[in-house]
């Protein structure tokens, strides 16, 4: 095992700022990275070999197979690739995980068979169908689209009939889903991670602000988490780990309603929710998955003192005004700044709640959140 | 200062673990690293341009030169490639810590005329000089090249007029130091960081164990520190700072001597005894160091908790053994294994100090320490 290991090489589809943060958690452990992206100077370049090619492109995937492990970054990659990686390397998580999280049908069905809480759903491939579904439903409901949603895109809240004709019109090229809309307190989410052994651990709830369908902060641990709600959300992630057979990092997306979890997504990968644990938690997701797709004992995901992330989205910052908050951490991607694109993120951490609260409010304030 | 900071290139002289450490931190920060170092393959070529060159080539200090900031990882640098590249850019630490830092007569002479305590010490260039200093020093001494001398090398204990003899005939060829043998409890050492404004932050004392003249283990913070023992350490290190207007990370190790401390040397530089702040402290030595020279606020220098840091040296490990413990974090150089080559380290962090010993004796155990 040990020969494998140090410096081993691991290859990732995607060369974003997950793969770059992986790259930097992989490096400090001695492994090789190569990432596979269509973009020249992605910011995963900084930390390891860049192959700049199509997720299809067969000599790039034939590169990248003679790696120790792959796995990838981006959901969105194309799941032939990865099936076709599988027939000459291990590759984790694999195309079962990938397939059922690219398609919000087959997720949600798949949160319903594991007697997952979810908002009621339907498919809706046809403006009759829609009709029919808005009538078992119930109005509001949200539109979306079953596959490349993400950040809010491809998604329509539903208050009206018109709503609906008009969303239909826009959305309608591809296959749909109706959710009930769900009259949610918080949205929080919970990261685990599975490892080759099939040990599992998870990192405790955290709880996420969203605008304009954009994450902007993450508070780590959750506030005001019940022993069972704590338990809820544990026992749903394991379920999902063990029915994909899943192997790395995995987030779940949940609705908090009234202390009834609704399982809203999960996304197979290390995940923005997941950053806090850089500085928050003993062992980063992005180590951790690393341990887990090499099959290595996983890390303690425990954390010990409140902590918040705040992501940087689509402009610069003061590096000053930033890291003269105590205990504050800029991390920034190398990415060009532009609207609605997360080029960074800030980690603070602090004793107890309301000096963490006092920093982060001190935080949002020089970055113009 | 914004657009100075993210995206700026860092220069280091310098590309073997600690530039490779240097540019992991610089990295999540968002900045561009470029390391001139003679070898080929050196470690910091994972994170960074590495320009392979000698010290002194003058092209090679062109190109350095067009960076924010130039800084290095090598105390044995020549004086003269960093006051050439001084004329040209911005450059910390600068040559006068480096050039007290090459030499060990004028770095105590340096402690000696801050009022910091040190083993009795003379020059010594000649046989006859050698002779009259031991009736000064008297017996056992340590005879040591003023330069070039590291992990042990260019020394020899003296504890007869034969063994001085031998070590003169050995050692004679360069500038001598002769320095009482220090009857120690045990070597500690503190690491501290100013920055381009002054602001000054030291870590708590640590206490290192050494074998055969090479670091293998440092305990963070070191038990058993009284305040008065924990204020001087501060107060000598904080007026080394002073006295060369030194900006960067900055390690000086001690004797601990029934509670009195005496300064062995300093390491103008981030310091294998500082490598624990990785995981162990709030902010880490790397990142500190960077913040330092781009004058940026500095980071809490703030252990948590108990933790610990063992040398890997000269031989791999099993990263299975090591990760099983918990709390444990492998940090692999991507260097070939060879002997008394230091190859990685781990870190361990406890809730306390019995639980961390436990720890460490797992640790030392998979390790074969």
């Amino acid at each position: 095992m040990a020969s494998r290991v140090l410096g081993a090489r691991v290859g990732v589809l995607g060369g974003g700022q997950l793969g770059r943060m992986l790259g930097l958690a992989g490096r400090s452990m001695g492994l090789e990275l190569q990432f596979l992206d269509p973009t020249a100077g992605s910011p995963a370049a900084a930390v390891g070999e860049l192959v700049v090619a199509g997720y299809e492109d067969e000599s790039a995937l034939e590169r990248l197979a003679t790696s120790e492990v792959v796995t990838f970054e981006f959901e969105n990659v194309p799941v032939s690739a990865i099936k076709s990686l599988e027939q000459r390397c291990a590759v984790f998580p694999g195309s079962r995980a990938l397939e059922v999280a690219q398609d919000r049908l087959h997720e949600k069905t798949c949160f319903r068979a594991l007697g997952i809480g979810t908002p009621p759903f339907e498919a809706v491939d046809t403006w009759e169908q829609l009709q029919a579904a808005l009538v078992r439903v119930g109005l509001p409901a949200v539109l979306k689209t079953r596959r490349f949603g993400y950040d809010g895109k491809g998604q329509a809240v539903l208050r009206t009939e018109a709503d609906a004709k008009e969303a239909f019109d826009r959305l309608g090229g591809s296959p749909l889903i109706l959710e009930g809309f769900v009259r949610f307190q918080r949205e929080l989410s919970i990261i685990a991670v599975r490892s080759r052994s099939g040990e599992v651990a998870t990192y405790p709830l955290v709880q996420n602000h969203h605008e304009g369908g954009i994450l902007r902060k993450t508070l780590a641990p959750a506030p005001a988490v019940s022993d069972s709600l704590q338990a809820d959300a544990r026992a749903y992630v394991e379920k999902v780990l063990q029915h994909l057979d899943y192997v790395g990092v995995l987030a779940l997306e949940l609705f908090d309603c009234d202390g009834r979890l609704l399982a809203n997504e999960i996304a197979p990968r290390v995940h923005n929710t997941g950053h806090f644990s850089i500085e928050g938690a003993r062992t980063s997701q992005f180590e951790n998955h690393l341990r887990a797709i090499l099959g290595l004992p996983l890390g303690s995901t425990e954390i010990p003192e409140p902590c918040a992330m705040l992501n940087l989205i689509g402009r610069s910052v003061d590096p000053r005004a930033v890291l003269e908050v105590p205990d504050a951490h800029l991390h920034w991607y190398g990415k060009e700044p532009r609207p609605n694109r997360k080029v960074g993120h800030i980690t603070v951490r602090a004793p107890d709640v309301p000096t963490l609260d006092e920093r982060v409010a001190r935080l949002e304030r020089s970055i113009g959140a």
